[in-house]
């Protein structure tokens, strides 16, 4: 296919420094991507995205689909143009979504049926349903519709879920109709590692532009899904881009490059900074702590970004304490970039050779507050 | 006094162009002040306020005595270091908000005491208690602190007020201690261009760096505004600035432009903006309506800012339809943007002797928005 290419440039360890190639431009690998569940990173222009370093950002699926619908949004010239994004786009299949947020009220081998969370409708969700309305959308990369259940589930479960998953994976291989965009695969299996092979293995049957690990972060210990992805992350194939979805924590991020991975993307930055919890080089900042109210100290000393340039500490508790939006804006701005450059600094580490120094010094700063990551999170 | 310095550059017929020294940098009148309410323009970076055009901004004292205190602004390195705005800043006294915010318990000569708004304490604020606030503050314009009725106010009323706003600015001078700071006075007297004459003068006897309109917005028809400014501003003496409080859409700037006035601040472009209702060079843009739904067209196809150069209108619809902090962003923007450009075209009018012209334009395209002004305001 020609819609994504993927190079591998150099390696250390199993930890991948790369390069993808996709229609509207590349992305260096590791790569972070920010969520835009609506079409909008919250809190965020188009322009403090690209500022923060991100290459890529994360549309949903299903938010979408309810509002403003796809062909709303193809109409408005297609997700890139829509949002002032001319850079790579990444929409999900809706798959995670219907299973977490909408009333699913039917669910068999042909799709699912679900009650929208906004307005109630009764929409029906197929693989064919879902990759027609990624190709609406326009994405870079559309992902395969999966099914997604939560951990802990029965064997029996996740091997009902796997089966779905495969054959749905077929029907939107079939659908997919833009040769423009490129289209993932996601494994499903839980922690199980033999359905994890077999999931992975017929889907590298099917044949897909790149593989995306599905259905962790979704109620296990963050120490079972590094075990995990330790023992299977480097199975996927090393041609293609490794995509782990909805992670993670910082330590997360650096596990999983450990471990194979090179795509990530999740709502950690842009939740946390809205609460006023800062990713820093120092660990977690909460900046509604009232030790920061006379703070002139930057939230990040290390950080050179445009939060932490021009505002101290106690004027973000100030906004934060207000509800101003600006708090929200800022601190949002100053995680995306912390994100970023963890990425960045992986990607130097690697090349550097270098990469189980900066594993060490990552997981010395968040183990503390990996301990409490409930709060966090 | 050294801490304001005002130069009239051009007139064309009252209208002036000048431009006013602050200890922070200069501003370029006429002047429009996006308000900062509680030390942050509403969904707007500093950066954002810069790239618009605007030279300064306002706060409120009523606000930030409040929260998060005048000592904690001053911890902070005072406004501008607080809210990495290195450019001047207008505090008014917190007069206007007492009397239309706050559940106002007791007034006397002396002062007011209310109850916040916020968390129901009993605070006290006299003359001296704003100033002293104020210079915490350290905006590079304060405002002296008036009584300000509603219109319609019976003559008694207004006539108290005005007596209590010319002792009360007397104290306020008195109280004043930071000389990089300019002090203005602010004219009361409703509508009744006598009072208004006698509390100028007085004003005048005691001498402030510039003087205020105050009093007007709260009630009066737009006309009944106009024809007092149009017999009044003018009054003001030419040697300082001018400043109309509170005020307003396009056509009452113009309009007060032309009777004389240099300076102005209002919430209209933010909050209309936060609700989605644009400022156009076609007039008002009500972006919830379903007909922009599919719309690419630009906001306004005779802007270029950040907003109308990258998105469209059915993009910034989805936005404010969703709920997502950037559509309020966005349009608070362009409406920034929108009255910046408009204060840029007057002064650029003054000095070419075309100011009426330039009225008449604005008229034209406003006539029918303040038909129904109370939609839009």
């Amino acid at each position: 296919m020609t819609a994504l290419r993927f190079e591998a440039l150099a390696t250390c360890g199993r930890a991948r420094r790369g390069v993808i190639e996709t229609s509207h431009g590349s992305v260096d690998t590791p790569a972070f991507m920010p969520v835009g569940t609506r079409a909008t990173v919250k809190c965020l222009t188009p322009e403090q995205i690209r500022e923060s370093g991100a290459q890529i950002v994360l549309a949903n699926t299903y938010h979408l689909l309810l509002r403003p619908g796809a062909e709303t949004v193809a109409a408005l010239g297609g997700l890139q143009r829509m949002m002032g994004w001319n850079a790579p786009v990444l929409t999900d299949s809706g798959g995670f979504q219907v299973f977490s947020l909408a009333d699913l009220r039917r669910l068999n081998d042909d799709g699912v049926e679900f009650r929208s969370h906004i307005d109630g409708e009764l929409i029906r969700l197929t693989p064919e349903r879902s990759i027609e309305t990624q190709n609406l959308l326009g994405a870079d990369i559309i992902m395969a519709f999966d099914e997604c259940p939560p951990l802990p589930s029965d064997v029996a479960t996740l091997t009902a879920a796997v089966d779905r998953t495969i054959s749905w994976a077929r029907r939107c291989k079939n659908a997919h109709r833009r040769s423009d965009q490129a289209l993932y695969g996601i494994v499903q299996g839980g922690l199980d590692l033999d359905l994890r092979r077999k999931c992975l293995t017929r889907l590298v049957d099917i044949g897909f532009d790149g593989y995306a690990i599905g259905g962790l972060s979704v109620g296990e210990a963050p120490a079972d899904m590094w075990a995990l992805l330790d023992a299977f992350a480097n199975d996927l194939p090393a041609d293609h881009p490794r995509y782990l979805m909805g992670v993670g924590t910082p330590l997360d991020l650096v596990n999983a490059v450990g471990a194979g991975v090179d795509q990530f993307d999740c709502v950690l930055p842009t939740r946390n900074g809205r609460k006023g919890y800062a990713f820093t080089s120092r660990g977690t900042v909460r900046l509604r702590n009232a030790v920061h109210r006379e703070s002139r100290d930057p939230l990040d000393p290390e950080c050179d970004c445009y939060c932490c340039r021009n505002f101290s500490r106690g004027y973000l508790r100030h906004l934060l304490s207000a509800g101003e939006s600006l708090g929200a804006t800022l601190v949002s701005l100053h995680n995306t970039c912390f994100y970023q450059d963890l990425t960045r600094r992986m990607r130097d580490a690697i090349s550097a050779g270098t990469f189980e120094a900066l594993r060490a010094e990552v997981a010395e700063t968040w183990r503390r507050d990996e301990a409490n990551r409930c709060s966090i999170a």
